[in-house]
């Protein structure tokens, strides 16, 4: 395992260079679109393989759902592949440019990030997608998707490795794990630190833990979404009523749905009781605190110290009442994860100190939580949304997939 | 020792609020330097100290040479608290400012990185120069000084609370271990990845790889500097003799200083003697490759397979002649470390290459190795130059201690 390994960094890292343009790039990945066409009945077949053991080893109805691939996933597939390639290429690009006294010209270039590690659960299309985003921003991907869907992330890494070879690109810039061994994950995380730059968990709440905990890698990826949506005492009732209701119930599967709201104490009496009603009526559960639960006429149980650390995900809502912003602001920062937190109100100045003092990744005024999404950003896609405190934080896109470099010109410039 | 540093850790997280102006950060670096001059007599005696006992345990002279802080010494302390107050506030920048067709205003600000460790050795004026970095850019700092300096480490630390208790500034921001066991940096490396947000290791090669090996918090820091210069078949010969004399022996000491020379063989036999010769009635030693032994007409040892991934800090350089650019970039990309490399052309073409295809933090191009430093570049000072893929790279100042945050602002809006 650990030769096997190895010598995938080996591959991975020595097929890093930096000298592919941005018309090889688009080149291969549309050839990567018409090969999977091609080969449509072929990924079919071979994801049947999957869906059959799967079957046979009795797994849940919505995690076989998720495994399948037909005409319509392919047919999504190839749409994100074709974004990806309409995306400005992000290596190369410019951040900043000056001169020194000294007579330098120093200009900050973006390079790619480096060697990236996918680790994935059950869905084959991170495969493609995955790989087509890495690939147009430089760097080479190694990819450990669930053994469940083992022959569906074949095939489809075969034929983008297939676009490679006919453009004569480096075809170890996209590496599929197939090496069967439990242990072959905990390995990488703790002992590849020095053939991979940066490891992406992409899948449910233990996968990524388990990537955090064990990984001697900068991981980018969040745990948990956690996100408040705070009404001062200067908000407007109305906005208020429709933020919370959005941000709440819009999906209350994605990680950017409030999960708590924090109600200032002084317009508790006249807004408790339209916004939770409102939120009731739509089917959400309350939880609130001492003063929400002697306020509040609907239903409304008494929530718990645990329940401000809770990412529902579902129509169930924590709502606190606070004594002023203060109290929001370090609520916030002590039981939310750093994703997105929200202020209503109509005041700039309580408005510009909540989005300095939270420590959110994406701090928003007057604003639905629910935006927090690299589509609505304008990132085009996103691998997902990071709440590291150091960079990339929150939507990880095509464009916060590179580091940078110096580059330093002079006339012949000598040190002194 | 687990609930000692757990404590030191949740009160720097709890002190690192993003809410302090820079008026008041200048208000406590200036206080800070005047309790350090109030106090010299103080500071020296305390130093003494650690001298005492350096001496008494037979320690090296130039080992004593570095720990002790005299009138000089603390001249130099304040000129860089001065230098830092001076250099503007990196916090609540704006990187990045535009609109959405959704109608969301979006804000890409900086903050503060986090919670910073920094690990050091016997240099205790280190204590106050990245405290005050820190402190101005917003970051708590946990200091783990070298024990050999624990009571000058210690005044100065205490001081910088005193300034920022003055201010009413919560004086956790500043927090020296001081808890004697030696197992306790392994422990803060492998177990404080919930606390800490960046690990800093500031000293020789031994701590740095002992840091990046154990640590599960992002480093930030370089091993070594294995720096290249390539002369190109179009470079000049004038050039070339006074770049590589000054980049190898100007200061050999330094990370940015050239280790190997690279010669494209087509210039091989008008170049190499000028270039060599020049080197070697400089006091440097030359170890060549087969071509370069041959047509040198100086003293030269044959160089092995090891010397390419050797960091001499010492008058003494490797030599290769490579067949084109191409051998010279992977050359660089295979034995460097990512540091700082320079081409020596008057071709355009092959410049933009090479700054392109090496990895190295810093490429140059017609410019001597040597100024691979944070002043040199304009950041006013430096914690380190990084080799990292990702970001922070090259040299870590004041700007580049911090992360961001999007900050999104609307009228009301939703999302559909």
């Amino acid at each position: 395992m650990k030769n096997y390994l190895f010598n995938l960094g080996k591959k991975a890292k020595i097929s890093a260079r930096n000298n592919i343009g941005t018309k090889k790039k688009n080149k291969v990945l549309n050839d990567y679109v018409n090969l999977i066409l091609k080969n449509q009945s072929k990924i079919i077949s071979e994801n049947q393989k999957d869906i059959k053991k799967a079957r046979a080893n009795k797994l849940k109805e919505n995690f076989v759902k998720r495994l399948v691939l037909d005409k319509e996933k392919i047919f999504q597939i190839i749409s994100s592949i074709k974004k990806i390639i309409s995306l400005k290429d992000p290596v190369n690009q410019t951040l900043k440019k000056w001169k020194r006294p000294n007579g330098l010209r120093i200009e900050k270039k973006t390079i790619p990030l480096g060697v990236i590690a996918i680790i994935y659960e059950s869905r084959p299309n991170v495969t493609s997608d995955v790989a087509s985003l890495c690939f147009k921003s430089g760097n080479p991907v190694i990819l450990k998707g669930g053994s469940e869907a083992y022959f569906s992330n074949k095939i489809l890494s075969e034929l983008f490795k297939k676009a490679l070879k006919k453009n004569k690109v480096n075809s170890n810039f996209v590496q599929l794990i197939n090496y069967k061994n439990r242990k072959i994950v905990d390995f990488l995380l703790s002992q590849m630190n020095n053939y991979i730059d940066v490891v992406i968990p992409r899948g449910g709440k233990n996968l990524v833990k388990k990537v955090q905990d064990l990984s001697k890698i900068p991981v980018i990826g969040h745990l948990e979404g956690i996100c408040h949506t705070y009404i001062d005492k200067n908000a407007d009732l109305l906005m208020s009523k429709k933020i919370t209701l959005n941000a709440k119930l819009r999906n209350t599967a994605i990680c950017g749905s409030t999960e708590t709201i924090l109600i200032h104490k002084k317009i508790l009496k006249k807004f408790c009781n339209p916004i939770l009603s409102n939120l009731e009526e739509n089917g959400c559960l309350i939880k609130g605190d001492r003063h929400i639960y002697k306020i509040y006429n609907g239903k409304v149980n008494i929530a718990r110290e645990s329940d401000w650390y809770k990412e529902y995900l579902d129509s169930i809502v924590s709502v606190k009442s606070v004594k002023n912003i203060d109290e929001a602001i370090n609520h916030i920062n002590k039981y939310g994860t750093m994703h997105t937190d929200a202020i209503i109100t109509k005041n700039i100045k309580s408005a510009k100190k909540f989005l300095r003092e939270v420590k959110s990744s994406i701090a928003m005024h007057n604003t639905s939580t629910q935006f927090a999404d690299g589509g609505e950003f304008g990132f085009g896609g996103e691998v997902g949304i990071s709440t590291n405190t150091i960079p990339p934080r929150g939507p990880v896109g095509l464009n916060q997939l590179v580091s940078y470099k110096y580059q330093v010109s002079s006339n012949g410039k000598i040190r002194k």
